[in-house]
């Protein structure tokens, strides 16, 4: 079953990968007005899983989720299509030109990953939002929703399904797979799946990490630090710990742990210290840094594991470090690799500091907060990635997107060369490809 | 001990991504020198290791491989070294850059990947080889060699080592494992290793892949495809054929299977099979092929398995099909995703192809043989990946690196902007980054 979906998905997508921007933005037109002609049907659907969640005792911020009559949801679901239909075409942009010889030229132009396979839980507008970036992108893809939302999910499914076999786009094109069958069948078909992209709970990211060969876009873990240098201004110091750790504690860019130069443990960490204290955050310090602070109840002894754990609340880790070079180390052994900020007037431990961090995003005098894709000024975003390789960070359109090399020739062979065989030389002969598309 | 060789390697690298493409390059010609004054030392190591292959009984193929003394094989290895230093820096080079506000920018700049792990077989020169990829592109490297070229392995570890501490490159940035352990302990490194690249055989890339969760760049099978369309002209069929077939049959890139248009059963297909036949090929064919063509010893029917096969040998397995479509969708079900290739005078037919097929290479009317890094112009391989994501086909340094997002600010906080509770808007200006660095 879970093969045949695969395959499926594969085939479609060989179709999808040779449409146009113009015929894949007409199917997401088609989408949205159709999203919007059966809002009632959708949100009746809605209805019935909130009352499920209801029954079934599920947390008032699930059934939250849940809600997608709730304001101006479903308008801004339906914006959304729209929006990304509008972003510029990611496909066929050549990035290199050489002319390997007269009449064989070598091209590398952008392509779609392939086949996604997107799970996710509660949120059911995801449906949407997923469906646009996939096929805006060329990839097909393959969505495995929560149970919690089965019944919107299968309203929401039929009208997407119903639509797009009447576009371009194959319809297989995009799979919704709302069972309840174990989600590992899907993980196992690496031979047809590119990607997996999680959207949920850090549990939900890691148990797909762990049980599956597919790569994985996106995180479980949001470790982010902030480290106040010898040279840093305390008011930004204190103004930037303060939001890194409590504009949105739940939020993956919130940071988790504060490293403070040992230069400054008789002078900003006692003001930086009190800053977080009176924003309500609960310190978690190693021994020196506790016996620079007055005795405080919001102040307790950091633990084993503590600086490799992500609160998510308002809870800090705190330690003192000898040197920026210290504190690179230390970051770059307990990061989660998302984001991590420098605090410092400095302008050339900034720039080591910047250099040095393994981190997708790294911050000089910026709170670790703006690690966002709207804020970065992306379109859309596909998810926040602390994968070392592909796409990093927040993550837009080109995340679902990849390279292909295609050879124009004219009946070529490799023995006429030299090192196959024959005396061919050949020209390499960058070519510039500004503007240029295929 | 695994766990702290990648550590060490992860604080290296920390060190190594801070430095001026001048420290890495000077450090490669002092790595140059010291192997070129201790060339004797290191043959007479060889010397042992060949001893020991021929005591042992290892085939022919290997001990070639293992003998470092042949011809100008170490004078070449030397040059790779000077080579690579010469290139141009991969790291730094900045790829976006956006206003997010007054004095808050930022720049998307390539980074290296971090910690690579290479493995290889019996080549002793990819221990130079390897070392200026990964020293040049800012990367630390874990080297682990086979047993085969253990001596060899020790005397040229030795030198390098020695060479990289009188350097700006940290010594732990490239640490060579000469000890017979397991490899497994090493694979199992991911919080501190992010690439894994196998030099050497199909069944050593294999085991690789199955067992790490760490990203491996390589490939296992090269399964390419030729695809004779409608609208072929035969003699570019038949020539492109015979290459692709048996220019180098052991190649990663040779063709496996050959897809002809059922328009052409009686017509190309005689003629090209008699083409591969006189090239010394056995074809591997299906009932409807067996059916159009003359009965011959090199003829034999295909059995299961055969289209999903690396041959490695002069072999071939041969199908027809209904259409390009339909071969489009056969090579995406069944390739390795390396290199396949149409052979057609159709235009259209071509540009549906070379925006169908999924595989890191897709070619028209030209020999799947040309899916090399030094026929591509790179100036240096790191091998060739089948992967969907990050690079693909032949991978030169830009393999080995990433990109990390830098927010350049001077003390701003998110709870200023709108979204996060202010009012401040972003300004989200894209400027023009040609030629930029940082």
């Amino acid at each position: 079953m879970a093969e045949i979906i695969a395959r499926d998905a594969r085939m479609a997508s060989t179709i999808l990968k040779t449409l146009t921007d113009e015929e894949r933005s007409q199917a997401l037109q088609a989408v949205h007005d159709e999203l919007r002609a059966h809002k009632a049907t959708i949100l009746e659907a809605n209805v019935i899983d909130m009352e499920n969640a209801a029954k079934n005792n599920l947390p008032a911020s699930l059934i939250n989720r849940l809600d997608l009559s709730k304001g101006d949801k479903y308008d801004t679901m339906l914006q959304g299509v729209l929006d990304v239909a509008a972003l510029e075409d990611p496909v066929g942009n050549v990035t290199l030109k050489t002319r390997l010889d007269d009449g064989l030229d070598l091209y590398r132009v952008t392509c779609p990953v392939g086949v996604l396979l997107i799970i996710f839980e509660s949120r059911p507008e995801v449906i949407a939002n997923i469906t646009a970036l996939a096929v805006k992108s060329g990839n097909a893809a393959i969505l495995k929703g929560g149970k919690e939302s089965l019944a919107t999910f299968t309203a929401m499914a039929k009208v997407v399904s119903d639509t797009l076999v009447r576009t371009a786009v194959p319809g297989k094109a995009i799979q919704l797979i709302a069972t309840r069958d174990d989600v590992s069948s899907l993980l196992n078909q690496d031979k047809f799946i590119d990607l997996v992209i999680p959207r949920g709970s850090n549990e939900l990211v890691r148990n797909i990490k762990d049980n599956t060969k597919i790569p994985v876009l996106g995180h479980a873990d949001g470790i982010c630090s902030v480290y106040v240098d010898k040279d840093a201004d305390v008011q930004k110091a204190c103004k930037i710990a303060v939001d890194a750790k409590t504009n949105y504690p739940a939020g993956c860019n919130a940071a988790e742990q504060l490293l403070v130069h040992e230069s400054l443990l008789d002078t900003q960490l006692p003001v930086i210290a009190e800053a977080l204290i009176t924003a309500g955050v609960t310190l978690h310090v190693t021994p020196i840094i506790k016996a620079h602070l007055p005795a405080n109840e919001k102040i307790v002894d950091a633990v084993e594991g503590d600086f490799d754990k992500e609160f998510l609340s308002f809870d800090i880790a705190v330690d003192a470090m000898a040197s920026a070079e210290d504190a690179m180390m230390h970051i770059n052994v307990h990061s989660s690799k998302h984001t991590e900020a420098i605090i410092t007037e400095n302008e050339a431990t900034a720039n080591k500091f910047l250099k040095g961090i393994d981190s997708a995003g790294i911050y000089w005098n910026a709170s670790t907060r703006f690690a966002d894709g709207f804020r970065y000024g992306f379109g859309a975003e596909v998810g926040i990635s602390t994968n070392k390789i592909h796409a990093r960070g927040p993550v837009g359109l080109e995340g679902l997107v990849g390279y292909q090399y295609q050879l124009r020739g004219n009946g070529q062979v490799a023995a006429d060369y030299i090192g196959a065989g024959g005396s061919r030389q050949f020209i390499h002969e960058k070519i510039d490809v500004r503007g240029m598309r295929l």
